[in-house]
Parts: C-alpha cells; structure tokens; sequence
C-alpha cells in the first residue's frame, strides 16, 4: 500500500532500483490530451543520474517506454503506463548493504516493516522510484496546460548549506533555473553552491539545503476544504519524496513571529478582479487556491550516503562500521528540482480535475 | 470532497459553525475497544471556546453524543457517529460577513470554489470543524493505547511570537502542558507568553507560534514507503489544520544546513535492540518508524481575525474596511494542541492498522 | 470498514437500529442545488415500516433532520449529514437475540467478524440502516435532475412468489408504483401478489420477489471501464442492499441461451443519434451507457425473520428452537423498492460525475 | 479511473490489446509470500487464446514479465508489476472497426465516453484487459493459501445455452475441470457442449452460458457489513469481467419462489463449530461469510464477435452492414473459467487483509 497518490489523477509508481525497471501507472488522465515520450523523456533528463560533475556519475540513461494509454499521439482516457528498464545493475556492489544497515538510510525500517528487503541498492527506498513521479508529472503538467494555458510550475535551489540565493519569485523563468548544473537562478550563489558541492564530495561528507517552487496563474477554486486543502495535499506530496524534512507554504514559519495585523493579506480589486494586496498566504486560503502565486519551500537534508566511515550494526545485530563506496548524490537537490515540479503538477492536477466535477452545470 | 482522512481508519467530518451541528463518522474502528462519551468530552474540553482568559470568550458547552457504534461500554466495528450541537447561533452578529470578505480567511476562495457559502461564523471553515477530529482523535488514542499500551503522544506549545520555551522532549508529560493555559510546559516562559497574549489582545492584533508534538513508544513499522510515508501522512495531517503554514519533522529545516557527517543516525545496539545513537531522523527513515521518537513541529500563523481595521472588498467588488468585532482567540496555540494530538493520532492508528494488515502469518 | 459507498459522490452511512439514531454524510455533493428536509422525508415515507397492512406494524416515523451542509435551501458543496432519530426503541423484545443466532440473520456472522454485537433488533444488519441510503439518494437524484433534466428512475415489483407482473417497461411512472400498497403497477397482478402476501403473513411464513428497475434518459458515456463497470457498480449497488442474492442486466441471465445473432444490439441512427434497435445490453455495453434505457432485475430472498419455530444454535452453542415474536415484513419488496431506486441514483450520480471531471474541456 | 480492484490488495491493470503490452500492478501485498513467474504463468496459459479448437485461434504465448516486487522468490510488500507483452499486432486486420461501431462491442460507447478510441482489436475494451487480472489472481490464490492452507477455489461452465451439467459443487476438483477444453466437470454435458460450440462457430454464431464458482474452506468473518459485503463485492468482480450479464449468490433467483421456512438455513453443531444444516444463503449472512461454502454464479451472453452479417452504423453515422473476419471465440466460457477463479480470489484477499487489520489484538 501507499504506492498510489491522487484521487482523480491517480498515480501508481512500481519498481525497485534492481529488478526489471521502474515505472508507474496513471489512472484518471483525461482523454485526447497530446503527449509524447520526448515529452517525458525531457522531464526524466532532467532527475537523470551523471547528468553533471556535481551529481552521482553512475550513467543509466533512463529510457522511458509508453506501455500503453496514448494511442497516435493523444491520451485515451485509459491508464498510461510508463516503463524505464534498470540498467545499472551490479547488485554484487552491494552485498556490503545486505547484511548491514546503512545509517538514516531505510534498510533498517523496511526489515523492521517487512522482514524482507532487495537490499541491492536501496531496492524500493532508493530516488530511482521519483523516475515514476517525474514522467507522470510531465503527463500532468500536459493536463494542466490544456486545462489553464497561461499555467506555469517552476521549482529551483534557493539555499545549499549556508548559501541562500536571492531570486525573484515572480519573474523567474525556468530557462534560468536550468542555465546551471545546481539549477540555482541566482548566477553568483550559484556558482558558491557548486563549489561547496565539489568541495563536499570531495571530503567525503554531504550537504542539504532548500528547493522552493512557485505555481503562477493557478486559477482560485482549487484545492478541497478540510482535510484536503491545497496546501495539505502539496504537504504530503513534498514530505514524500526521499530527503526531505520540513514543509512551509507562504510566509511559513516566518508566520510564528508576525501579528495578524502584518500577516493578514488585505483585498483589493485590481486587473478588474479580487487580488490581494501582499501574499503571506501563499496563494492559499482554507486550503483552496485563491488565484495569486502558490509558493512554498522543502527542506532538504544532507544526502545520508556518505564516503566517511561511520558507526552501525549488522542485520545479525552486531556493532560494525560502514563506508560507502562508488557513486553517490553529494546533494540531492539539483536532481530533486524536477521532482518537486512533478508533485506539485500531480497535486494540481487532481484538484483540478475533481473541482471540474462538481463545478460549473451542477 | 476532502472531509474523509484515514485509509482504515477512516474519519469523515461533518458540519459548519452554524446549523445543526458539528460532528464526525469513524469507518474501520476495530470491536471491543472501551469507550465512553467521558474520554471523548475530556479532549473536546481541551480545545472548547471559553476556557481560559487567553482563549475566544464564546461560551459552547460542546457536549458530545455518540450516536452509533458503541454498545455497552464497548466499539461494535461499525460507524461511530459523534454529534456535538451547535449554541452559539447568533447569525445576526455576523451579517457583516454575508457581504464582505474578510482578508486571510477562506470567505473569498469559498466563493470563488463553490459559488455559495455559508457565510454565518465561517461556516464550514471555521475551526468549529476540528471538534469532529479531536473526538475521533480520542477514539484513536483509545485504539492505539489497545495496540501499544506504552504509547505517548504529547503536543505542547513552544513558540510563541519570539518567545521560545526550553522544553526536554523526551521527558514531557501532558499533566505539565495541561498545567497553564497556554499549554506550555516550560513555566517561565509560559508566563511571558500569556502575558503577551493579553497584550495582544488588547491591541487588536493576533500572534502565532509553533506546536511540537512526540510520540514516544511507537513501535518500528509504521508508514508505508513512496506516498504515504507515515512524515508524508503526518505532514498532510497538520496542514489540513486551520492556521497552519508550515511541518517539520527531526532536524527539520535545521537539516538543511547539516553536513551529513553530522546529520546521519548511527546505528547502536542498546536496551538489547537496533537503536540510534542520535535522533536527527525524527523517528521515520524511509518513511516508516524505527521505533525512537517520532517529533515534529507545526507553524500557526496570528489568527486571521483581529479588531483593527483591515482594507478589503465585498462580494459585489467594492472596497471597503472591516474590523471584527466581538469574541475571538487572540492566539490559536492553546487550543491548537488537543486537535494536534488528535491528527497525530489519527495517522497512527490509520498506520498501526495498515500494517497489522500485512504483517504476522502472511 | 465498508459504510462508504462511491468515489466522487461519497455516501458514508452510519447507525443501529437502537441507539441514538441512524444517519448519513454525502461528501462529494455538487455546490447550489436545491434540496430541502421535504424532499428526503417524501422518500423516506416510502421506506417506512407502517405505511399499509402488507408491512410490518412497527410505527417509526423516520423523521429526517438535515444537520449541515445545506443553507437556505441549497447545497453548500461542504457534507450534508442526515440524522433519523430511533424512536421504537423497545431492547426487551430483543433479549431472546442476546444468546441465540437467528437461522439466515447477520447474528452468527457479525459475531464471528467482531467477537461482539449489538444484539437489539439487528443491530448494523437491521434494515434500518437503509434509511440512510434512501436520504442520499434523494440528494443523488436532484442532482441528476440537475445534470439531465430529463433523467427518470422508476423501480418496482414484478415478480413476488410465483406471481409474475406484466409491465411496460419503457412506460412505466412513478404514480403507478405508487398506485397500491404492493408497489406493483400491473394492477391485477397486485392485487394478487397483496393477498398472497396476506395469506403468508397469517401462516407465519415469508416470501420473496423480483424488482426491477428502469433509468430513462441518462446520457451515453457513464460508466468507467473494466472494474468500475456501470453494471459492475449497479450490481454491487444492489447486492449491497438487505435480502438481495442476485442481480441480472438487460438481457441478464436469459442471454445464456440465446446466440449472438439473437442477442447483439444493432445500431441505427433515429432520432438523429446512434441508437440500437433492440436493448439486450440494458442500456450498457463495455461497462458505459450508450444512452439506451437502463434496466436491470434485482432478486430478493423471502425475510429471514418468520413466525414459525426454527431449529437453531445459542451463542453458547446448544441447540435450540426459536420463533419471531411480534412485528416484521412478511415480504421486503414493496419497501425494498425506494431503495432499490436510490441505490440507482448513487451509481449514477457518482459516474456522472466522474465523467465531469475528464469531459469536456481537457 | 475505475482500473484499480480492492481496498487492501490493490490490483491496477493496464493494456489495450495493441500497443506495448497488458500488465497489472498489485499493491499491498504481504511480504515473504512465495511467488514465481511459473505460478503466474499456469494461470494465464488457462485463459491463453489458441489453447484449444474450441477457443480462438489467434496465437499468443502471453508470456509474463514480473518486473518488481519479487526478489529470491518472495514478495517484497512493495508492487508487484506484471507485464505482458503484445505479440499478435496486425492493426490492419482492424481497419474496419476504425470507422464502423460493432454490435454489442464497446466501440460506440468509448467514443461516446472519451471522444476517442483505439479502435485496433477493441482497445481497452478488449478481452485481453483480463491477463493483469488473472496475473493478479494467481498472486492473491497463493496469499489465501498462506493465511487459511485449506482454502480451495473452484470454478467450472456449468451451462452452455441450453446444455446443463450435473456438477456435486462440494466435491468438485480444478483437476476435473481441466480435463476438458471445455471446462466443464461433467464430461457428458462437456461433450455435448463442445459439440454444440464447434457447430455454432461453423454456423458464423457464437453462444453464452453459465460459469458457477465455489469456494471452499473459507473462514467465517470475511466480508464488511453495508456496502462492501462479501456477496456485493463479488456481483461488482464478475460484472466487470466482459461478457457478463448477470450474478447471483447461493439461491439466487430461485430464492424469489421459495417460502422462508423452506429457505432459512437452520443452525446446528457440527464439527464442533457452528454450521448451517442447509446452505441456501451461499456462504454469507449479512455481507459477512459464515464458514460455509461460498457459491455463486455468472450468466455470459453469447460473444458479441460473430462472422454473420450485421446492420450497424459508422463513426460518421450512417448505415452499413458488418460480418466479424478473421478469428475469434465462438464461445467465451473456456477461458473465462479462471477469470472469475481469479476475480473471486481478489476479492477474498483483499476481504482477508481488512479482516486481519481490525481483528485478533485489538
């Protein structure tokens, strides 16, 4: 269970980083929307790993494969299936990560829940599963564009470690968030990060920071009351992909120090129709899209594989220390760019469309 | 849509601040739990209007009727309904809404979403709502309690505005948080905090803070990997909260600027089983508890409503002014606590029943 | 688990037939459609027990009371929950059920599931429960009427016993149905099938019957393929309900021994639209309407609870006898036939809007 | 929407009949279950084409891929996909179909649902949806397996148009099934009707029947009162599968001529367990199995594909006439035998999983 998200556009992802590949199913796509592979396949380029010297150098080119729901070129209205077949697969790399836990990675939980792991590679647990996220987030993104065409979803790096960059949330274009390897909008904090990064890796160690995304020209109306406001579902949407750990939409915890009398987001009418004057809120009020920019931000951690030496114990329940060999993220967030992207469209899409199902006749 | 939350457990709220009633549906309760209308009122206490000098003055009674699915003491396995009635209908006092949107509440976006609205005291957005969900919350504590008898689920404020309280997690007990009205159980700073709330008041205006809340005793299992992380459902949990901007869990945005060196959990053996040395994870690792302590905070902004003059427009798209008047928490935390514990436990007994599901004999 | 019946149009049904009442919450329900207490209450009376000489003499008046999501005579788009107080409330005419399984009940059964029941009157299993089915389906269907003005349920008794009715299917109205007691709107046939009914009453005994249903004027296009099949949701719809052990569409089980030659529909443009010359689909092919009358056979087994002395277990598991004291339907149809009809109106309702939400626009 | 099966064990499956390829993604399935492609596919070679003369005889191996889920044999929790790959591709044969609407077929209603079809070999539509389902079948077989060892489930053609068999339902065995092509365990009847199927197909025609399915050795408690009882999720299984045009459990129609006193199935002591003395109900009382024999049965109209000539309609509206060229089955019975094996086993699976979430501990 767990391994499906929405309720209108609903998404399946299958697949362990080892085995026959990984893929998702998306159920509910509305018919006669035009899509292609190129269409996916560019999304998938852009998670894709050895992309850049900052990112892991494994090489998998990450082929997408429609199985099926797209017939000449347009949606059918019945389920998408995407398949990107493994390509790297060396699981005697490791068999270190069979009898050992890796520390704040999930070996250790999925054997607590399971009693069983593929313990090649991470198996479920690793990023690789965010290839079915990313190409159903292009199919979606497709959605939305025929649904509201002026729609536009932009994620980017606003801080790695202690560089925070200084970008124009309203203007920025997605041109310049992918004009650099660390997919960071500001040029100068950019190339900071990019070496903090490489100098990272270089001792072995890992780094965080924080990916904020922006959603312009959402129309108001969406988003469900209760327990599936908008900013809810996007919450669980952010929580759920690997590495992150916080959530702020808005003013976010900023909020916890202002006065209702700064907060508050005055009305006005302007450009003919009901606006507010400042945006503390986010672009959300009691969880439904009130037609100003949605904007949040995701925490990220430091990658948890690491090249230093460090204290575990075994699946036999003895004390041992680990170090990881071979390739790895030493940040995640350039590759974790496109994926915010992609849950942020999944999410929209199925406010959407279930907001197209009680409106306008009924 | 959007008033169900829980995949087995599953609780359905229903009910605006005015008209019949508030109350809520719980679906896939599991029999022979002991329940009685006491321990239901006792949390409902918690989060009543009028409870101290610090909370909106309203006077609601807010007694609770279970109306199915307990018989003699006992939960049947069929629906319990909960039904607490609307008092406080004076729909006069609020005539002023009928015609106005009032800026950071959800009066615009319900227009904008559905047309019509029920514009008396917030209607179905008023925070009226989270009755139903901290009655279920007590129903769920009472499932989990069956489940794991050492369970403990404590929130409790520490923040408000700038003022932060030292709080020891591991040891806090909910008979401190309970013993003053904010719901804080670092004294001092309690103090300072109601104080500043009254002063707030006074001014018109409104503050936030954050809410921490741990689950100590949970056992290791709990959350489903990919989309329905148990940080994922419990981050979807609190953003449906009214008032809330931002969820972290563990090290939370502090990750962010954590190299992984330091970051990671290393694992150890302790009380003769897999433990960590450190808890910077929060309790969760790929989703799924590993039997430490699951922590997170949750940002409130100020309340919406305040007495000062805000600009805004009205329903017919004229600009206007409005100040609230009469009866309103000048800072939503005190009475924030008991529906954040109520989400925390609707998440767990949702995951305790999701894995029992899967796990032992098959 | 399994009180909540559709995806979009989502019905969570709630109560016993002793205790503070039986009830129900539509999430789901479309924003501004008029309803009132009056138009749920006028269903209602059909299903009531007490409305003629045919029915059991239990007099409940099954009052409706509308506790939210419906303000000034419309529909909020927020739940509306429905609550029909229990009035005959007499548990001392049910101690015998306390310790003895009643031959073809839910006694044995709800025991082994829960290991407890609610031993007074039925309990969860008591018809009773589709009080709030036949509430919904009242809301179902003025939104049906909404969406296709000219949409038409009708449902009614064709066969009771080995009495069968000859009706016009394609004809047939309400006011006939409602014509006599029997709800049967082939005059001579009921007043056949009301003294046959009579005479099994005095005789201690029970019988059953067939109802069929017929849907005018729905559009092509509901239904969603493979599992969510129209006539797979109508099925379920109506095996769902109490008494009933098969259900047959168009040409149902009759289709067995004719050939395809006979029995495939073929198309002709009439009325300016693709239409089919003969209807043995039932108005349904590959699971979605083709916009042909929709007609389809529900059988129900003669009820359960009968005055002779049956041989039976005690929950202590001796062998004893049992005979039904006091008041029941000697035959469920003639108030079987509200429900069938609303149960209707959820599969439709709820595929209609699912069709919304991928029609039209995107 | 509507291509997901099961609340617990969730089955999604995916296809048309060309294209890359049918599959199914089953979430929710317990771990450390023992599963092989072998398993997977003995069940799909039942329900290949070309596997008899009496089927048709297009030629697909249908070979089975499990692409994730399953590591050293056993199931890991996470998905299960299963994908099979398109062999008998020859768009041209179906040009035909591309602008005329079949009789009975699903062409007119897609196009009237989505505006679009793939119109090679029936698309979503076809026939060959059913390998995800028999895929899933066989998994969901092997989970009952390990949760109740003794569980058996047993479906065989018990009708051929008007050919009726004599089968002892309680002792029947899959081995008597398969030893004809047929699948009916009456070898008598199973002649006559092979004779009559080869002599309809000569004939241009096609024929329908009756497929009964029991279960046997099923505990007592599965299935959830109201909505989802065992039977009501049993009529939706088998009226999804193609072809079918009614269901009916125990008694089923013949139930509408019975007296009560003759269809209530008296309790006795039996095997030291409470047991039924007759088993009218078909396993289940009140929505909830009584740890009887589960029975039922599934009316098929003959197959819509026949070689006569029909009138019909084409996509642009006007008239034409249609004979089906090529190959196809004269009857659909054979190879729905293990359809309905696997839907009933999804069904009880997924039953079995609620089951063990609310029940023993809590």
């Amino acid at each position: 269970m767990g391994n499906t998200f929405g309720q209108l556009f609903r998404v399946t992802t299958f697949g362990e980083s080892h085995g026959g590949g990984i893929g998702v199913v998306i159920d509910g796509c509305p018919p006669k929307i035009d899509i292609s592979e190129a269409d996916i396949q560019r999304e998938l380029d852009r998670r894709r790993p050895g992309q850049s010297k900052i990112t892991t150098q494994r090489k998998e080119e990450d082929r997408c494969e429609i199985l099926s729901g797209i017939f000449e070129g347009k949606t059918l209205g019945t389920p998408i299936a995407i398949l990107v077949r493994n390509q790297d697969a060396r699981p005697e790399a490791y068999t270190e990560m069979k009898g050992t836990f890796r520390p704040s990675h999930a070996d250790f939980t999925y054997e607590a829940k399971y009693g069983i792991r593929n313990w090649q590679g991470g198996g479920r647990a690793s990023a690789r599963e965010t290839i079915g996220r990313v190409a159903a987030g292009a199919v979606a993104r497709k959605v939305l564009e025929k649904l509201y065409p002026k729609i536009d979803i932009v994620a980017y790096v606003t801080q790695i470690h202690e560089i925070a960059a200084k970008i124009d949330r309203s203007k920025v274009k997605i041109e310049e968030v992918e004009a650099n390897i660390v997919r960071c909008p500001d040029e100068a904090a950019a190339k900071s990060m990019i070496a903090l990064i490489e100098k990272v890796r270089e001792e072995g160690d890992s780094i965080g920071g924080v990916i904020e995304c922006v959603v312009r020209n959402a129309p108001a109306g969406l988003g469900e009351p209760v327990f599936d406001k908008l900013e809810a579902d996007l919450a669980k949407a952010m929580l759920s992909l690997p590495a992150t750990k916080g959530f702020e939409i808005g003013s976010g915890f900023s909020a916890t120090q202002m006065r209702g009398s700064e907060h508050n987001d005055a009305f006005e009418m302007r450009d003919d129709r009901v606006r507010t004057s400042t945006n503390k809120s986010g672009g959300v009020q009691g969880g439904i899209s009130n037609g100003e920019e949605i904007y949040f931000r995701v925490a990220f951690k430091p990658t948890a594989t690491i090249a230093r030496e460090q204290s575990t114990v075994t699946a036999s329940h003895e004390q041992t220390k680990l170090a990881a060999r071979g390739r790895h993220d030493p940040c995640v967030l350039p590759r974790a760019v496109p994926m915010v992207e992609a849950m942020a469209a999944l999410v929209l899409c199925d406010h959407a469309l279930r907001q197209r199902a009680i409106s306008s006749g009924a």
